[in-house]
């Protein structure tokens, strides 16, 4: 138990918000667990599998009492939900997120904390499925993973200590990182991986009049597509939030790609040979370095 | 055991001839297995695993008392097998080959073999992982795979039946198709996918000075980028061999992703919302349809 966090309030329960609260109720991090949301069947499901303890489903209610509030809800909910907590805070009360994109989340929260705002961690677990929703959920979730925070000068030491504390206790590596650098480091390796994906997708199930492309997907289609049936709603957000980030790098991607092309047209072996190889080494390392 | 066939010799006992000898040696699919290649501890390492019953380094003693030949060779060794094993080759002879590349491969064996061209049955199993070589080879490989069978008018009847037989020995789900047809199917399926996710990680790669941006990559992005792990050489050729079909689905995709980036510039969320449903949709349907 966490001698400062008696109450922790989540608010969105679905695969992160839920699998947080299953991971915190596993390994005991404070007394009490409250989900906040606005569906009640999907808290009752959480508090049924004992991920939570207790659930609001307003949010005065909600974080009253709450030591320390996550919001786990998609991003583009964010500024309302702030909005409706930030007259029932704690004086003492550490707030974090869960967002992909930290740059809009702190802008956001700049704003509608004001004074609260050295309250507030901006963070991100790097972690998630193609599901979604607290069926989805298990409390092995961050198990390893990294969570990225990305304080401000004017954070408040405690807090971030505190929100340390949480994703820790969840098994994850906390580290930190200043949110322009968060955005674009992520941009590279999770928003445009999707935008890639969902785009393929769509463009061959465009293509294909007779429904038969897909019959002759192996699996290394499917492993490449697999982003490809994440939640639509949730990326068209993430994508918007950062495109200053993205569409720079769908241009970059978009001149490698008239290079392949254009050696392709010439026979150019030695380029495809070398941008092949460059790839695997890198991709061969990330594997060998995440799992040793 | 096949009434008419006595010896399969396999040339080239990598990661596909491999799976292939051990799947038909598991199914007695006839009474002698011949490995035929020029890598000796490979081969031992096959008949080590009894995969093949015995092999042989030179083509002409590998295939003289063959009754069916699989060239498992990467594409472009193609032209010089044929030209080695032709004066080699029983009158009854069946000569298969596992190219994803199907226009090429007919090309070439149409020039080489001449007169016993209708004893070629081009194919291709859509079965793979991204390892390659003996070691990584395994009998289940092609269990419930589709293998795409495109035989020519000249092709011999019985010769489609013989190659359609020992791939469903090898328990896969046999079809066939015309040529054109197969490598536009998978251009768009397999090529295209290799040539996208090749040229990602060559292109976060030479971002990322620091070596950090694959450091925070998460199982979407592992899973995205598998196939970037394939064998280089390999994908250079079957690149270049398909290129007339690749490079109008580069196209395609360009345009599909500036419409895209347009979106992001234009906070045009239905846009994005409707690319990624169908995406979703399409994968999801996918899934479900190659499981059920």
């Amino acid at each position: 138990m966490d001698a400062q966090i008696k109450q922790v309030s989540i608010i969105g329960v679905g695969l992160i918000g839920g699998s947080l609260a299953a991971a915190l109720m596993r390994n005991a991090f404070c007394e009490k667990i409250i989900g906040v949301g606005r569906n009640e069947a999907s808290l009752q499901k959480a508090k049924k599998l004992a991920y939570i303890h207790d659930y609001a489903l307003d949010y005065a209610s909600g974080v009253a009492d709450a030591d320390m509030i996550v919001i786990a809800t998609p991003i583009t909910a964010i500024s309302e939900v702030l909005r409706q907590i930030k007259s029932q805070l704690k004086k003492t009360v550490t707030i974090t997120d869960v967002g992909s994109v930290k740059g809009l989340v702190v802008d956001v929260a700049r704003y509608r904390l004001a004074d609260s705002f050295a309250n507030f961690v901006p963070g991100h677990p790097i972690a998630g499925t193609e599901k979604s929703g607290v069926s989805a959920a298990f409390a092995e979730l961050f198990d390893h993973h990294q969570v990225i925070l990305t304080p401000l000068p004017e954070t408040r030491n405690q807090c971030i200590d505190q929100v340390r504390r949480l994703w820790q206790c969840c098994r994850a590596n906390v580290i930190e990182m200043e949110v322009e650098h968060h955005d674009a480091v992520l941009a590279a390796t999770s928003h445009l991986p999707h935008v890639l994906a969902y785009t393929l997708v769509d463009t061959l199930a465009k293509m294909d009049d007779k429904g038969e492309i897909f019959d002759f997907a192996a699996g290394g289609f499917k492993d490449f597509t697999r982003i490809a049936s994440s939640d639509p709603s949730l990326w068209k957000d993430i994508s918007l939030a950062n495109k200053s980030k993205i569409i720079p790098m769908i241009n970059n991607y978009v001149i490698a790609l008239g290079k392949i092309k254009q050696a392709l047209e010439e026979n150019d072996e030695a380029y495809l040979q070398e941008c092949y190889t460059g790839a695997k080494t890198a991709r061969d390392k990330l594997i060998k370095d995440q799992y040793e």
